[in-house]
């Protein structure tokens, strides 16, 4: 990162990355018959991106409360609605170690609590992913079996990571 | 736009295309005397990379309150509170037609209201700048003397806008 970069070029820079990830992420785990899950849906963009994307496979949503852009508001049977500190846990039971591909971008603006929120939530994410299933993240994860691959031609350093189970 | 575009591509291509024309008037007025002005604060993203790289004239910005993460947060003597409805008119007063660079990202996800408020600020902002002066928006404008100018290499068309006096 160099010291000219202004908030703006940081973050075109993670939305540039995090699109890259998840359409290299989507392309590798296309065949594999296991959902994907978004945690966090926010206004919707990433999971109107994924939802056009992923045309072979179900895409569920963690959120504690739908609040997204109209045209980007999932149906309510794929919606996972609460705290994901108890909905990936259930999640486990639900659906076992199946999902083929799971995207985070949980963070806020505060860098200690977002790394705090990686290190509590990675071993809750990490029993859902199938063997060969990914995991992207627009932060630094903390997982104990899974491997960090390298970014795709296009995506930044530092500003989103992909994971392999 | 091709149909295959999803919110996520729309997003980082307006994004971008803000920053790409941004550099580009900021470039092209550099030596004129007169402040700019920056519509609008939300999250002071835009106004961080503004004030970054616009050393030579003063950056204000006119917003209804203040809620920008605190790395970019401007000084309170170049904020200029309350409704544009109202600030834009008393600044032609304070200020003249003096005004080097003039940016807006005031739309929501409201396509018709966008259209709407652009129709209602663009004679509110056409008095603030000065000859040779540029404004740039992520709406079309509705300016009487004001002539649009072809946007620079890697802004996407209809996604932002350059208007000179």
């Amino acid at each position: 990162m160099s010291e000219s970069q202004s908030r703006l070029d940081l973050f075109i820079d993670r939305m540039v990355s995090q699109r890259t990830c998840l359409d290299f992420a989507i392309a590798q785990t296309t065949g594999m018959p296991g959902p994907v899950f978004e945690l966090g849906l926010g206004n919707g963009r990433t999971y109107h991106h994924m939802a056009q994307r992923i045309q072979d496979r179900p895409v569920y949503v963690f959120e504690r409360a739908v609040a997204s852009h109209p045209d980007s508001t999932p149906p309510e049977d794929r919606v996972i609605l609460g705290d994901v500190r108890e909905t990936l846990p259930a999640s486990v039971d639900r659906f076992g170690a199946s999902a083929s591909l799971i995207h985070a971008d949980l963070g806020g603006h505060n860098r200690e609590k977002n790394d705090a929120f990686a290190r509590f939530v990675s071993p809750l994410i990490e029993p859902l992913l199938v063997p060969g299933g990914l995991m992207v993240s627009s932060d630094r994860m903390y997982f104990d079996a899974l491997t960090e691959l390298p970014l795709p031609e296009g995506a930044v350093e530092g500003r989103c990571f992909i994971y392999r189970r």
